[in-house]
């Protein structure tokens, strides 16, 4: 998707701070952490928000939740836990128009989630 | 999953305020809203938490993104935005040990998320 920040990230034409990659996932550090752990995970594949995914075998979402498993091994939070975030649209506070999930740890986090 | 108060919501032994459902998925208002709109979307078969989900074809996550788009174009908050939370363990804030995730929407939601 031509202009999207995210697309060119997971093309490698704009540097990361790449934490975890497979063939249809990556996952790098949030430029603006909110916490400890503040990584962000997209598919490869541009979707502008969870709107736009399929809901059959081609979801992307699986293979987004078992990055999510991994890294939160990886960065030791999966014991203290972490929240994950999906924003969608301006109520939700969506920055950029490709889907992606906020996963957030290493600090305790309040509720209302915002 | 006995003594699992969402189990018994699943299974229809609770009350709950139901606002969709299929043959995987349950959706219902959570009891304490933090939102005009704020519902619960929790897969039928029990899992603790995302980190107990298996992340191929039988990922309960496509159904549960495919409830969230009903939802969110039924409840009027699809095109002004919303906000989708899984909490994970102590930090995370997850108050019921079986996997859920919060559809929020109605107002506008402030960063970070909690």
């Amino acid at each position: 998707m031509e202009n999207c920040i995210f697309c060119k990230i997971a093309a490698g034409e704009i540097p990361s701070t790449k934490v975890y990659e497979d063939d249809q996932v990556l996952a790098f550090r949030d430029l603006e952490p909110q916490a400890p752990v503040h990584i962000l995970i997209i598919p490869k594949k541009h979707y502008a928000s969870i709107l736009d995914i399929p809901c059959d075998a081609t979801s992307p979402l699986p293979a987004m939740a078992a990055a999510a498993q991994k890294i939160a091994q990886e960065q030791g939070i999966a014991q203290s836990g972490f929240r994950l975030v999906i924003n969608t649209g301006k109520d939700g506070g969506q920055s950029v128009p490709h889907l992606h999930m906020h996963l957030l740890g290493g600090r305790e986090f309040g509720w209302p989630a915002g």
